[in-house]
């Protein structure tokens, strides 16, 4: 998606070699809403050779994301995996464990209440970044649990020198990035794979 | 705004008296996004006599609601709230404390880049519930922060039977609520102000 990687050249900082991009100007900070329109749109486009029924993704940064891609393919259910467990949710939830290199470097768990994701529905997982795919594994883990199937995954920005989108793809996921990174630094700026 | 008052009683699962409404099917957990559409409109139409530049949310439930009302008002820059410090944050961010009564119990800190919300900006908050009020006194505070104006504050919710909203509205802070509760129980279900 070239307005995407206009976007990252122009507005992204890096810190470090292949560490950390920030995207907050547009994508998990502030958000800008009319371009994430855009972005549902590309994942429609993505996927449009595949039945729907539900879009998934976790909190916090993938919410607005889902929320462009829901309206893009008709304003599909939409539902959040959530990190905390609070005195709010219910007890029937669908649960598994992400391995965290971003946070606090400690796994954590995150989950879905049974009442919104059935067996049989068909689902698209969406999400702002793919590094290792810890994140990922572990709502395909869900999904599967529901004895739902995962459609795929459309993923804003992949950064293909780690390993996560390669695993999955091997593993037999359709990934689709909208971004895919090569390689970064503070004096290349963002290398695109293609 | 009655449509969301009979989704409330509809779907809304309430535990104990005065204590917890789940509504976790269409708003906060699984979202419906063309009913979010619908409660942005209602922000829009409730502040249609205010300049507002900027939409002002905390994470993760007040996302998409706020993603929804930057729609209704032309696509406004929209900017949640983090409430936990991760290494992709900027050090330039206003901060600010609120007393939780929902999750641990223990005050977290919140806070907002320096670089998305300015001096003299028009400042729209918007969150699903508003109960003691905690959570929008520190987004108001942060926005004190910033030099900028809170026009006033979109509630999807209110727990009218907690002190928030009445000691908000003694601030001078306008607070436009969609649905106002005056009491809820298991026995007697969900109870409206008006």
């Amino acid at each position: 998606m070239e307005q995407l990687k206009l976007r990252i050249r122009e507005e992204g900082k890096i810190r470090g070699t292949n560490e950390i991009l920030k995207v907050d100007s547009f994508l998990n900070h502030q958000m800008d809403v009319a371009f994430l329109g855009e972005i549902g749109k590309a994942f429609r486009d993505r996927f449009a050779d595949c039945q729907v029924d539900r879009i998934l993704t976790i909190e916090a940064s993938g919410i607005a994301i889902a929320y462009g891609a829901s309206q893009a393919f008709g304003n599909l259910p939409l539902v959040f995996a959530k990190k905390n467990k609070t005195k709010n949710i219910a007890g029937d939830v669908y649960i598994s464990q992400v391995e965290s290199f971003t946070q606090s470097k400690r796994p954590y768990n995150i989950f879905v209440s049974k009442d919104f994701l059935h067996a049989g529905e068909k689902v698209l997982i969406i999400d702002d970044f793919l590094a290792n795919g810890s994140a990922l594994h572990a709502l395909i883990e869900i999904v599967h649990q529901a004895g739902a199937e995962v459609v795929g995954a459309g993923i804003v920005i992949e950064k293909a020198f780690q390993s996560g989108g390669e695993l999955l793809r091997k593993e037999g996921v359709r990934v689709e990035s909208l971004a895919r990174i090569q390689s970064m630094s503070e004096e290349t700026g963002v290398v695109f794979c293609e």
